[in-house]
């Protein structure tokens, strides 16, 4: 279901083919987050138009609203969102860990409260399999403890013992719900590689990971507060327990230059909320760097918002525009910022898989790290 | 520059082509309010998917922002807003009016605060005409003063005298401005009935104004509190002394239904903000009436949000999924309702204009009329 179609000659950088319910996914991709069943600001045709392959989803966000009831009721979290493509769902882990308030992580499982209501909510691993079936997810993740920076290494330690436990029970969990399911062996479930800061439990987690046996691994638990050294040394010393036939995620990840750094070393899949988060807030990323439309300097700036993009949005509209509609708080405006950010995040990957295909994916990475980023 | 090219046989309706320095509007029509240079929430390319052939700027907004200087360095406000189609400028009036706070309306103008950031400004009837020149109007309005209801005869009286003054010295100013400018010919400017509740105020505002002599009559002052019974008589009171063969605008209507007695009363233009701002509170205009989307009887309603309707968000989304955008404050909730809205009006007039050339206007009027609205 993996298949690995390129090979970079100098680096670990490869393209691949990821096979799923929903069709196929090219490799190295970048998935535009879809949290509550949309990618914020943007319309189902936009985010295709942009090129996207797959879209994200989260399974506690969208089990607290609409809830699960209505899910299923349309048919699945595709067919209620009218997206007909992959969907990649979060197990939840991430936001049960930091949005919500976490009453108890104990072996069985997680309790805890609503951050829309407050109401007290207890999930297993098991259920969160469950609840991802029910959307139809096309590739599912494990329930994992997400721990803050910094963590100490006795705390780190405990938590992936039982991050791993998680692991196993969600792997039987899938196998459970796929003799209920007829259509068992085309759902993906990745596992999630957890142990902080730490090298030895980075090791540690992905090797027993890859003991239990996944479709895929994610790298967990980085880009949430280290320094960004530090980020890619555990994004390395994770990803090199990892088998090379399967696809690896970096969860989280990334700024417009990360992707080459964690490419090189191997990595397959990205999300990030900062092409809509910092669309909506004014900022444009683009091949020249990073540009903040309210900057006053835009004010009689009749460019594009880059010259070298040939979205929509650069064809039709200028930053002398863009920076009106956001002054005067027009919800074009971040419309307009978000799509542009979408559009070159996700044409940014299928560069990166051209380069690697014709052998100039090094030059490339040259050439884009020389601009502003 | 306005041709009827079909009159309905029972009623005053009638089919005209209007001509325009950026192309023909064939009314009647309902023109989308883009106050600050934007159809609030939707792009230029879905305001064009709407089929709208014209949509509104509003001068007071424009000048206060971006500023004359922004839009004309952008070479007009078509270029500045990529919108290559007919605008008609609202003169500002009636914001200047109720929205900044008034200083003195004196006859030689008038001074009021911004509403944004409070600055003093002063404008003349002749300033305003100017400003539309520079935003590149293809329909300008006169400056009036606009009265709230209810307003004594008296305070209305010496109103209308101020309003006629400056229509006098608008067109005078067009006529100027023309010379300096080599595409005279074809801007309109449009005058405004005013008259308050009075129907003999009316008469004499209207036959004033033809007695000037305008492109076109806007009836102004109507749609601010009055019961509607009262609205029907002044706007009767207004159309009745306006040439036929001109074009007859009616400023600030309306509510779907409210088009059929216009019309028939032979009025050819309307705006309105409630597709837009009423779509963003998330109610959908429908051929079945109003439907307010957060409705907890929606939530599992997989229908779209009109069954009879054609448009792209009838097309992909159920009501079921709308309702959970709007209930965990997602934009793309509001630009849905916003879409189908403007859509369901343009296409609205589309289908009395056919109705029209076609003899049947009165069975679609009965028939729209025996529906929810």
């Amino acid at each position: 279901m993996f298949k690995i179609t390129h090979k970079d000659k100098h680096t670990n950088a490869r393209v691949g083919v990821l096979e799923t319910l929903h069709g196929t996914v090219e490799t190295p991709e970048f998935m535009p987050v879809g949290t509550q069943a949309t990618v914020k600001a943007l319309s189902n045709e936009e985010v295709k138009y942009c090129g996207a392959q797959i879209i994200l989803g989260n399974t506690y966000h969208l089990y607290l609203r609409p809830g699960m009831d209505v899910i299923k009721n349309a048919g699945g979290l595709h067919k209620f969102m009218s997206w007909d493509d992959p969907i990649l769902t979060d197990s939840g882990g991430f936001q049960i860990f930091s949005l919500a308030t976490l009453m108890k992580a104990k072996e069985e499982g997680v309790e805890f409260k609503s951050h829309v209501d407050g109401s007290k909510h207890f999930l297993t691993p098991e259920d969160v399999v469950r609840l991802q079936f029910e959307l139809g997810s096309d590739i599912m993740m494990v329930l994992d403890e997400c721990l803050h920076y910094p963590c100490p290494k006795d705390k780190a330690g405990r938590s992936l013992e039982l991050t791993n436990k998680w692991a196993v029970r969600s792997k039987e969990e899938v196998a459970r719900a796929g003799e209920r399911c007829e259509v068992k062996s085309e759902r993906l479930l990745f596992g999630i590689v957890q142990g902080s800061t730490y090298p030895d439990l980075r090791k540690e987690s992905a090797e027993e990971l890859v003991c239990i046996g996944f479709d895929g691994y994610a790298i967990g638990g980085l880009s949430v507060g280290e320094p960004k050294d530090l980020m890619y040394e555990m994004l390395e010393n994770s990803v090199r327990y990892l088998p090379v036939d399967k696809p690896r995620y970096a969860m989280g990840i990334g700024m417009p230059h990360d992707f080459f750094d964690a490419i090189e070393m191997g990595v397959d899949m990205f999300d990030c909320v900062v092409p809509t988060r910092n669309g909506r807030n004014g900022a444009a990323y683009t091949n020249e760097g990073r540009l903040i439309i309210r900057n006053g300097k835009y004010s009689r700036d009749l460019r594009p918002l880059s010259e070298s993009c040939d979205c929509l949005v650069c064809k039709n509209y200028s930053r002398s525009y863009i920076r009106h509609l956001f002054n005067t708080e027009e919800i074009l405006g971040l419309r307009l910022t978000s799509l542009h950010n979408v559009y070159f995040y996700v044409n940014l990957l299928k560069r990166i898989r051209a380069s690697i295909k014709n052998g100039t994916f090094l030059e490339l990475k040259k050439e884009f790290k020389e601009k502003v980023f």
